[in-house]
């Protein structure tokens, strides 16, 4: 095979009635396949439902005399904040433990920010002009909803094979309105970067202009290898208190795509005196989050060696997934010259760039053929990628047998918006 | 036993006497009781612990087609939002049934009108010079905390045996700052009243001039007597749909006083455009609620009529508590006329109210021998009573034999606060 940019026009004609008709084919099967989001499948919620039976007498509900069935301890477990200290390498006086998402956890924090404003800042968000924030992108795309919600201008930082572009990202912070950034350290989504030691260290020494800077850490994927050995991480908030910056940095982490996805347990890391400031604010939202559920994770889960020893049973049932749609990838698209992408060893994405002027009429394709993908542009602010590019392909829900049907119309897919982009 | 302000002072000062070495004597026991807040005991909750116990194999999670175990549904279960909206009187369209705490319901629709401003609304209420909401008082501590963390102005309308005071209700309302007001309709709390029929039809009539006036309705004590035969209650969304007022009413219930406190579901009813707001700027805040609880829920308490006889079975272990506190007080203090009480039969507290200017001191009395009461001025918003006389008292948490300890000791107090304000 032959790059595509390589064709003479008549090849390239050839080629894509070749591809059309298998195309077609694929139409015709009537097939319901989905990539759009980073789900667990059954496999892996089958596994750990052994979870939910853990808790079976009243005395079970105890722990360190507290029954987690009866309000208070907004903070969460003392047990749960040392689980979740042992998994992220920070102290227990660092970790609040809350409901079933970080999502939320990361929301309330920036909500708190707008509405009352955090320890450093001489007023609410709500009551400045202008408030900007940085993402790296391609990223998440609730990360960027949640600041767009609060009418933030969100700025885009490249992402690169390192973490987000830095020199770029300490020239902005010299600007005051810019209050915060994004950030998906270790196993990116939906790349799979993980953030190099010399982009984590200049990070953590940055200097912002506002003192009420918030370095949003979602470490959603920190033990999340699905490829090789667990790969050790820096704790953040020592890092950052070295610095000098110890009240900037917001970590979270959840048990989402470790036990549950609806019904995990999510935390939050940051310094004592953030936690002092914020605690009482939450504590105005809520008397307390699900501590029976807290307490089941602690009793399931136990500490950081068995909980990677759970990981890599997860491990093996991803695995096959990711393997099918790179190994799909590099056979059908790479000789072609028509994408890019990443090989991650962890995270829950693989990250394709397409022909720039493709993605949308690609992902158009595939729905058409049955097959739902997260939008093109997503993973960009406002969801509008410069380049209509970048897709985000999720293996993680399908069986192996239905991501291989997915993913060789995903390739005939970009494999056509391609050629009609070149000409046909 | 005569009335205290009928005593000559020398009367008073042998009583005084007597009641302090009384009082002294129970200090000496050294004793350690709480009647701080409304918590079920340690018998209700064991009572319901089978609750965990429902689900167990991986089909168990499954219900109407959805896996509660994986993201989605952020609205709630479809089978919760018929078990609430049958308790409630309401449609399922009209639930959005979320984590463990109506609280933080209440709250986050506060604090989207802050943020993103209502479906009526001209701007964010962060943009507005000045937000007034009204809060009958007594009420409850946390839902005036609430409104005042975001800075808005609490006026304290007076609450009667029929509910709020509606002449000055309806009078306030036409001030177009003026946008919302907090209800406890059924057991209110503190004073376990029931608003009239003809109460409820003036709220659900009313003419706010704010286009966005948020009627806020607690049914925190919807089902919960426990004293006599379930109580019916009006539907408040069909009453003030019938007024033309459908987008005005937020209705919240929970079953943190059926199930768990700390690990219960709670619901927030309201009219389906509403919803239709909502939801999307919820699903930016959380991709979902704990839907593997709300799926225990609704196997464990299946519907009104099944949920209505748990009730009575909290209600057997209940109604001794209330009565120790209420018998004490019958004894002990109404021959003096230094106090005032209502008799609720359902709800979780009773409302003490002692001579002006005296509560304060009798709950420093309480607290020096051991008991750990509400703070006084509590039940009022900002936390100042102006008269210095109400006292929450929470029978629920300790088992009867504590509670007659504390209740004595409570009565020795409002005694000693009274002698003293009358002169000894």
């Amino acid at each position: 095979m032959i790059k595509y940019t390589d064709m003479t026009a008549q090849q390239r004609k050839a080629e894509y009635s070749a591809v059309l008709a298998d195309y077609e084919k694929q139409k015709a099967l009537g097939l319901k396949l989905n990539m759009a989001r980073g789900k667990p499948g059954k496999e892996q919620l089958d596994m750990v439902t052994d979870l939910c039976n853990i808790l079976v007498k009243p005395e079970d509900f105890i722990c360190d005399g507290i029954d987690s069935r009866n309000y208070g301890n907004v903070d969460g477990l003392p047990a749960a904040k040392e689980l979740f200290a042992d998994i992220l390498g920070c102290k227990p006086e660092q970790c609040f433990v809350g409901g079933n998402a970080s999502l939320q956890l990361m929301y309330d924090v920036i909500a708190k920010a707008y509405t009352n404003g955090l320890l450093h800042s001489d007023k609410p968000w709500s009551k400045l002009e202008k408030v900007k924030w940085l993402c790296p992108a391609p990223g998440y795309d609730r990360h960027f909803k949640v600041t767009a919600s609060f009418g933030m201008e969100l700025i885009t930082v490249p992402m690169t094979a390192y973490g987000p572009d830095m020199d770029m990202v300490e020239a902005l912070i010299k600007d005051p309105a810019v209050k915060g950034m994004w950030n998906v350290p270790k196993y990116s989504n939906p790349e799979g970067v993980v953030y190099s030691d010399e982009t984590i260290r200049r990070i953590a020494s940055m200097k912002p202009a506002a003192p009420d800077f918030m370095l949003m850490w979602d470490n959603a994927y920190c033990i999340h290898e699905f490829e090789g050995a667990f790969v050790p991480f820096a704790d953040i908030l020592s890092l950052c208190a070295e610095n000098g910056n110890a009240d900037m940095v917001y970590e979270f982490a959840s048990t989402s795509k470790v036990t549950f996805p609806g019904a995990g347990v999510g935390v939050m890391a940051t310094s004592e005196k953030n936690l002092a400031y914020l605690v009482p604010l939450i504590n105005i939202q809520t008397i307390g989050f699900d501590k029976i559920n807290q307490l089941r994770h602690v009793k399931y889960l136990q500490n950081k060696e068995h909980t990677l020893a759970l990981m890599r049973r997860h491990a093996a049932i991803l695995r096959p997934k990711f393997h099918a749609v790179l190994d799909a990838l590099d056979r059908e698209i790479a000789p072609l010259g028509i994408g890019s992408w990443r090989r991650p060893v962890g995270g829950y994405f693989v990250s394709y760039d397409a022909m720039p002027g493709t993605a949308k009429r690609a992902l158009a394709l595939c729905k058409e053929a049955g097959v739902t993908m997260t939008g093109a542009g997503a993973t960009f602010p406002y969801g509008v990628d410069p380049r209509d590019s970048n897709i985000r392909i999720a293996p993680t829900l399908p069986p192996v047998e239905e991501l291989e049907q997915a993913i060789a119309i995903f390739c005939n897919c970009v494999k056509l918006a391609a050629l009609e982009k070149l000409g046909v």
